[in-house]
């Protein structure tokens, strides 16, 4: 059964957004009295029966509707300062998404060479990797902040931030799948001294992910990887 | 310093292969005095001054010389199913490199959708990627084999493979990280029902990596981060 987004899943009929639409009709060429799954990235997935399939408007009357909890006892925030080609932050939502993550940062640090970006693509890598894994929980990505805001802010207490320089305990001995977690990892030129002592100051961890310098795009999904599989050994 | 990869590192004077000059003098613009690291990827690190930087040749002379020990006790093998797309599969290679792996084989099993395969683009990959972080074995990546030819193989005693029907012990939980590994990523379809038959007599273990559905790239990127971690715990 095909799979779609849709933040508003609360009335029973509804109507598709202008992107999901489209690919409902024009590529997936789907006809009215077809089954669809509709996720509100929440935890709803409802099942629906198209009801009108146009070139204005895709409607679904919804069918059945299930509320999954959160797919995580513990939540997993990841703050990556973006990377200088774009296609290395997408591929990175999409495949954290994939592997299991609730909220992404974007943090423009002292050498971070970006300072536009495209948010409303990666809102949508993160929506296609949703339905592609089908999760039905959708994470948040959030900014550009500067370090400061996000040291300003209400953080969880387990605090790491990847530092490739001096020597430091590995993520994978530190990290308690019981609580809560934040990590930051830096852009490819590493967070400045001056940076890696006010993330210290404000409970920080430095944390390293194995032996070989990893760019940014993989440490951070290295990071995700450990952090969400840990949590499903049960 | 610059990294380049050279299979030959045995004699004083060293010329780089086409590729890697082409790298040298017309990318990063070296000059004749300038040092660089020379890597052949099975551990021998060599620092070199450079004595010719032409269009015909790039020769350096060797000043130093170091033999780096294999990166891990146990080796990790990953066997994956060609994606539909190219580029996941080089991604795949990419950071499967980056985060430390020793061989990969490229398996097309019954619903493979590709069976050509720019072996010499994902070799090229593979090298920039263990310049990139900064290790000096390079895995080798072999194939394309049928599953029958992966199965008559000598193979590891510690065989997984993921597997989306039913329900399995995660990876997590069953790879014992100071015994030699294989795991087998199948296709976006998952494997037949009898391969997976197959892969049970010849002693492979069905296991999963969490609950959400993974594509082939990322399923194998998890396994291989999982298993390099591990080891890397101390």
């Amino acid at each position: 059964m095909h799979l779609f987004h849709c933040t508003e899943l609360s009335t029973e009929e509804i109507e598709l957004s202008e992107d999901e639409a489209h690919h409902a009709a024009s590529v997936l060429r789907l006809k009215v009295g077809e089954r669809i799954g509709i996720l509100d990235g929440r935890g709803a997935r409802v099942e629906a029966e198209l009801i009108e399939v146009g070139k204005r408007a895709v409607i679904a009357r919804s069918v059945s509707r299930h509320l999954d909890p959160p797919e995580r006892n513990a939540r997993i925030r990841l703050a990556i300062a973006p990377t200088k080609q774009n296609d290395r932050l997408e591929w990175f939502v999409e495949k954290a998404v994939e592997v299991g993550v609730d909220r992404i940062d974007l943090v423009l640090t002292q050498r971070c060479e970006r300072t536009r970006l495209r948010l409303d693509r990666l809102h949508r890598v993160a929506i296609s990797a949703m339905k592609q894994s089908q999760r039905s929980w959708l994470p948040t990505i959030e900014g550009p902040f500067r370090s400061e805001q996000l040291l300003a802010m209400d953080l969880p207490a387990q605090r790491y931030f990847g530092y490739c320089t001096g020597e430091h305990s590995p993520l994978m001995k530190v990290y308690d799948k019981a609580q809560d977690a934040l990590i930051l990892i830096g852009p490819e030129g590493d967070l400045t001294p001056l940076e890696a002592e006010q993330l210290l100051e404000k409970g920080f961890v430095a944390v390293s992910l194995g032996h070989a310098r990893l760019r940014t795009e993989t440490a951070a999904l290295a990071a995700c990887t450990w952090m969400s599989l840990t949590q499903q050994i049960g």
